[in-house]
């Protein structure tokens, strides 16, 4: 029942009127159904040495609960289910981005392949709902030369505003600079990356998963947070200065570490601790300002988004639901009453989005 | 050079005129010459499996820098020398723990034996300057009930206001109801556990220490966040609930995901992914605010205190320098030019510690 007003790039209203902004949703999820069946494969055969993976998708593809049926369903629904169910949360435009940990846990040539035909599946989508839809370009660290190809041929054939990258790729992280081909595309492209979580990878993961804090309760935090830490600490942003990275959860909890990154950088260095740590042209904080956006995914909480804007700065902010892992149709009605000015508002959910991916 | 006014209890003023309050610092270290030695001989000889350790110690006690031979010396510095750099920073009274990890990495006999021996030696120094030394008892979680038996000791015959403890023990955590004499005794005392950091534990360090994000800059962060979600998933404080747990570093970030850890713990819960995560009495934030303190050791930063007072109330938050490892002697001056009233500083410097800790 897409109407022409559902299709007309402005979501039907939702109880409570209009505001005087669009609201674009920047990081949320689908997955093709080949894909889930690849997963089903994998953790059947048990061919997949990653404890991580079997923790999420060993529960997500086999739970009866209606948590994990919802987000089954939903992450492969890309037809007028997904579309009312953002009409009825008052989205008007998703970012749409292959779920973690994508194609990053297959072989390198089935990463290629499966990254090639989701997003080809992915344009179509984006095709049949131009207004409401953005694509993100997946693609396979694996083979980082390939990746970077695709990386173009999404952005420049597809339509696509970016890469997507669901931290490591079976325990590996881009601050390796074997990864950099897919970094030196994106800043030639002036499109961003978006570092979504991963669960932690086998190094990382022991004692959460025997707590079951592996999940998005704390482990993709802390994965994803050294993640990007890292990749500010090997001076990726040092050789790829206009490179822009968006990341979720509010930064993954680096904005509230703020301080602390400096000191202990600054410290870390000086002292000459790690041979392989090497000064940086800027400060830790710097680079979180100027390099790195942050979204609000999963954090829709306004003491948390408001302490983000005051310590990076309001054009650093965007929002995302984080559909359909949380999804929260009160959610935006709710986040509206919080004491952020209009001109404001408009900035969070509307016009940094437009400048980061460029809309 | 102790003079009877540094004596008095009330630092010498530095730089600039005295405010309307003490200043109590709440998570400051010292080491004894004894621990040391043992950790130099396990050092050499390679006794010890645990890299978090040997990355920690082995750098703090072999670098030629200023920073690590600072940090040595004055950690085993408890007279003259130390009540001058309080007094340089306007600090009143310290609150000592023996530094990280403690006896938490010997076998459980020496580990006893240790505890012992450094806590009367801390109560010499306590004796020697009683109005501005605070001991804090540390205790071998090796053997759960020693532990208790060795708090009690503290509190009743040394004059003690808590126990310290340095996060993980080898890889256990006190999560594990083997440890739980130990919070029956803290609870049964009315006295607080200070849950200070360690190296992350050898299942969680892999890719930090091969990227120099072990120490300060993060993985601390890691492991002792992750050790608080796991203490209150645990359900320890349903069981204890009159336990006190004080957390230094802002709460270790928890404050900063408190919106996702209530979601997040209560989608897991609800959808059965782990059989052994059960159902809380109250939610994870509740814990935060009913069952813990944070103090801003290592987070010196306005912005995130005044976060942390908003989201957890302005009486959970406490002033802590982390003394030698951040000695920054302009940094209570700065601290006292930030937005906070008269009041809020008086709370933050001097009267919630002598609440939490019973001054």
């Amino acid at each position: 029942m897409a109407s022409s007003e559902t299709n007309s790039g402005r979501a039907t209203p939702p109880a409570g009127s209009r505001p005087d902004h669009l609201r674009i949703a920047t990081e949320e999820a689908w997955a093709t159904r080949d894909m889930l069946n690849l997963y089903r494969q994998m953790l059947a055969q048990g061919t997949i040495d990653d404890p991580g993976f079997k923790s999420l998708w060993g529960f997500y593809l086999s739970s009866p609960s209606p948590r994990a049926t919802f987000i089954i369903d939903r992450l492969q629904e890309m037809g007028a289910p997904r579309i009312q169910d953002m009409d009825a949360s008052g989205i008007d435009k998703q970012i749409l981005m292959l779920t973690s940990p994508g194609v990053q846990v297959f072989d390198a040539p089935t990463a290629v392949a499966v990254a090639k035909s989701s997003n080809d599946e992915l344009a179509d989508a984006v095709r049949k709902y131009p207004t409401r839809y953005v694509g993100m370009a997946a693609v396979a660290p694996q083979n980082p030369q390939e990746a970077a190809k695709e990386l173009e041929r999404g952005v420049h054939q597809l339509g696509f505003k970016g890469a997507i990258l669901n931290s490591h790729t079976l325990g590996e992280y881009l601050d390796d600079p074997k990864f950099w081909d897919i970094f030196a595309a994106a800043e030639a492209l002036d499109v961003p990356i978006y570092l979504h979580p991963n669960s932690p990878s086998k190094g990382l993961i022991e004692p959460l998963l025997a707590r079951g804090l592996d999940g998005a309760i704390y482990g993709f935090g802390v994965d994803t947070g050294m993640h990007l830490l890292a990749i500010i600490t090997s001076g990726a942003f040092d050789r790829f200065p206009k490179l822009k990275i968006v990341v979720g959860h509010l930064g993954e909890a680096l904005p509230f570490w703020l301080f602390r990154l400096d000191y202990m950088h600054r410290a870390t260095v000086s002292s000459k601790r790690y041979d392989f740590m090497k000064p940086l042209k800027k400060k830790v904080s710097d680079y979180m300002r100027e390099n790195v956006f942050i979204t609000n995914s999963g954090m829709a909480w306004a003491p948390a988004i408001m302490f983000c804007q005051q310590v990076l700065g309001m054009d650093r902010v965007l929002y995302a639901m984080d559909y359909p892992y949380q999804y929260a149709p009160e959610e935006v009605q709710e986040m509206e009453n919080s004491p952020l000015s209009v001109a404001d508002q408009k900035k969070f959910y509307q016009t940094n989005a437009e400048q980061v991916f460029k809309l």
